[in-house]
């Protein structure tokens, strides 16, 4: 039985508290939010304590693992008192939107050996997971091209867009991580990246973008598009392509029933899709958890580790570099 | 290079002249029609000539093939004709509504020897074609079976139906072949029909339906499921379903073009499929008409034969009296 | 909070038993099963009591709901004893297999009013569902046929098959109540059935099909297709199609993931379909277990209710009678 | 009726020969090749003269239209000639290889506004045609992204490929006209290309590339996304996807049959897509021509111009720019 702090009772922190509650060999023991209600509330309907600072959830005897889901500026922080104190941690992403930080706290962990994953939760997506084992089975033969479509249902306010560190740390991110999970061992080597504000006027106010398209290119010539906007009036559009040698496989777009309409005016038409993140990938999140549990009881490495969380991020450095200059950029993961 | 005859200036009429005028071994010569204008437009446009009575098309030393496409009471009359002029012939369906006259029919020209094929065009069909011989190759095992959708965009006038000879020998003929077709030399032996009025009132005025469903059993036991409507309003709703011991084949419905949308109500969403028999069944047409000549031309039996039009009306004869008696027709064929 | 014995600690009951469990305002307090093994698992697994005695369990004062999920024969016994200790009761489709023993089973407890809700679980899957709304708001207009299919992945043992009733009564009466829940308040007034014996010969030994055709006709003159099979190689086929004067919409077929393959021999192809009931009416199970704490909560009605389950075993029972008589049968519900 | 000049009787120019015969108001009269043989098989076929010269075919007064289906670097000659003997053109992409030759091609012709198309085939296409017209008729809402899938089923021979111009100005050549037809007035004003050597090892010593991807960004900040490849095992991959702010629209792959497969290992599975070019793109071809007629019928300016055909060609070589440079190129037009 594994004992659990979580960091952070918000939207996030809610759906983590019922899935690390659901599995049979984890107790939810201690919550710590800034926000004390948000704690108590989460703590009161599972039955665990709020935590009166960082550190007594960080830190406490009674806990084997920390589950870090609060806003991303803490995250460092409580990676490291968590790793100081020996604790397992699972930390949502990013680690940081400060390549600096996160270095630091890489520098300060590195040799605890704690074991930390990062909360990349679309690699468990079963369809995105298939398809990525098909990429190396032989399915699709040598793996040429990838086609990654990631576009959100619709844009969050400003204030979370001020905050968010642009659409290629908030957004790409993911799909950067997608992309490096799909490659395997062969790393990304350059990046191109282009940016327009298509979707309403404030996002150039602060100088971001809500509709994108990168090219990644890898050591082996494997070439990578992505693309990405922050409203999709149709559904919470998750589409990822691998293309080879030998073939295709495609992981496409979810519906929430099987239904199919027929009329005067359209034939083989299906719902909107699934929307959003937590509903899309419900079954990504627990099974993300389920690895991550797994990994710690067996005393193994996490499958998403510290390291892929900091190359995500510097892929995500390099698209706003090549965007700003018009260039491709080199990938230095020194 | 073959000389042709045509019977029947009218819609499809009109869409076989243009066929034969396309095949490079076949020649338009006559074209008879008690209507003069329609036959007159006709030959102009193929300059072909016209024929005064039915007997200098049908008898015409000149010509070798005589195509049937005048209103079903006439094609016994001139079966009969071209068949004792040694003609070769190509007669749409039904030979006939009354079963008598088509037996007389046989009767008169089976020692003639003179090629005959009727038209049940659907078996040429390239996805029909392609899913009955799935049936048989071994790709769905063992057929078990047989699911066919078969409904019209529209119904047509009132007076049109009047003298269609009801639903079963007007429209559900063409399933009744399209079962016998997969079946193959497995004959079916027992038949279950149903109909309701559902579509418009006049219907019922002349005892016939516009809704319907039949089920037929072969005599290996496989089951066939026929179902019919007048009215489509997605357009013209044409599937063949077989099913076996190793698996399932469907011809599904085709749109005219492979866009799909998405938008806020509604996701994968296509146009009104193909609508109607001249537009759907373009392909099958011509091949029905290749087939026939390559037949002719290489003196072997026709791929549709008159035994093939007489069952498939034995059926729609059958299917309405299981319908008047409310039990099941064993089928006989003498 | 409810209190529940669970009847029936079989593979059924063990679903159930979870699904009970789950229920945020449910307990499950007692297990009987004839098999001591299998209840005293279950009662360790859920914290629950063994009952000694089937009465100990339903008549128990420290529980509100009966759950029988135990084998058919004993259905009415446990529902009658459940029903006259006051008890709420879900019971598992059949009722029973003798029309009689359903008779008298009611008459035992029609006066009681306790609740009672039947499991016809295919109600609540959400395409199903969303279909048989579609039927009725307008969105498909008048509706006119109904096309159901449903086959099983793999047949049962000869020894299942025996006890089983044949397949009208066990497999297609989850067909016959969803086809009366899609007419709604419109009766079926007939049916005409066809079976054959395709799968394997043990079939023969034992009287029952394998494979099978109805057709029913409403009293407003739908149609209603079902086929049904023991056996379909490529996962539990199970979809259903209304349609209608505006339209169609049809519950399709569910793949496990949204991943699709291309490669030189085939294109858009995906895995084999859910399979089998437990994993692909998950959801439906789920949602009618909450649909019928609902219910017994607020003193309403059941959605299924014991009339319901008396009206699918007459339609199989009248298939039955068709399939043996080779003729329609009227149906009389008296 | 208009008679023609067809130079060129290769694979395209066979196709184009039974285009033009077979259209009513055109008549095929010369024919030229360097290759005599294929020049006189055409001619048989389809009753025209052979020319002796290219400049008797390109300025017989016989013709009032030449169609230019030779190889490259003989369309700018053909065109001059043609031109300054007052015939309407139709001339096979590209224009020409080198920038420079098209326009001095441009100056010597721009004064004699004889009317010239160029064959963007792929605009006609029935389905791409519709995504275009979706892109502007308020369907999708307003523009924001484009993604280009074109892959070619197999990679021509080595011979080819060294006198290909290379992959942009060869193959994406189509598709960056596809997106200068999709964007409409808004032009491309920025490239960015990559490009990989995976398919097979010569076109490395060849110094081309046989998997690309681009990104174009137009003045209104629309993005458009191409990936190429000269192998797909599964066919010729041809898909246009618009998005914008009301929803998407997808022009998707296309089967020969509507025929689907469902056994143990897959579900849903068709045939390979259509391949290659002349028979995905046969509709497409015709209307082009139609379409071309028409407009010299009607004296209007041609629907794909000279200028079209000189911008395709900018853009190849910006990406080329874009791929040596490892930069994004600006684009200029002058």
């Amino acid at each position: 039985m594994f004992n659990f702090s979580l960091m952070g009772a918000g939207r996030i922190g809610k759906m983590h508290a019922e899935i690390i509650n659901s599995h049979p060999e984890c107790s939810l023991k201690y919550i710590f939010d800034i926000n004390k209600k948000f704690a108590n509330e989460l703590a009161d309907k599972y039955n665990a304590s709020v935590a009166s600072t960082a550190e007594e959830a960080l830190e406490n005897n009674d806990i084997q693992v920390v589950f870090i889901a609060s806003a991303t500026p803490t995250h460092t922080e409580f990676i490291i008192k968590a790793a100081k104190a020996g604790k397992a941690i699972f930390c949502e992403k990013p680690i940081d939107l400060d390549i600096n930080k996160v270095n630091q706290c890489w520098d300060e962990i590195k040799n605890l050996k704690v074991p930390i994953q990062i909360g990349f939760n679309r690699r468990f997506d079963t369809s995105h997971n298939q398809v990525q084992k098909n990429a190396h089975s032989g399915k699709i033969g040598q793996l040429e091209m990838v086609v990654i479509t990631s576009r959100d249902p619709a844009p969050p306010s400003l204030d979370y867009l001020k905050d968010s560190g642009g659409i290629f740390r908030d957004c790409t991110i993911h799909d950067f991580d997608l992309a490096r999970f799909i490659l395997g061992d062969d790393p990304v080597v350059e990046v191109s990246a282009f940016g327009s504000q298509m979707v309403n006027d404030d996002i150039i106010k602060i100088n971001d973008h809500d509709t994108t398209m990168c090219i990644l290119k890898s050591k082996k010539g494997v070439l990578v598009h992505i693309n990405n906007s922050r409203r999709a009036v149709y559904g919470y559009d998750q589409r990822v392509e691998v293309f080879g040698s030998k073939g295709m496989s495609i992981s496409n777009n979810q519906t929430p029933s099987s239904v199919e309409y027929f009329n005067e005016s359209e034939t083989f038409s299906k719902e909107p899709i699934l929307n959003f993140f937590i509903e899309r990938y419900s079954q990504a999140y627990k099974d993300q958890f389920k690895d991550f549990v797994q990994s710690i009881k067996l005393n193994k490495d996490t499958n998403v580790t510290f390291k892929d969380g900091r190359n995500a991020l510097i892929l995500a450095n390099a698209a706003n570099e090549s965007l700003n200059k018009g260039q491709n950029i080199k990938i230095n993961y020194d």
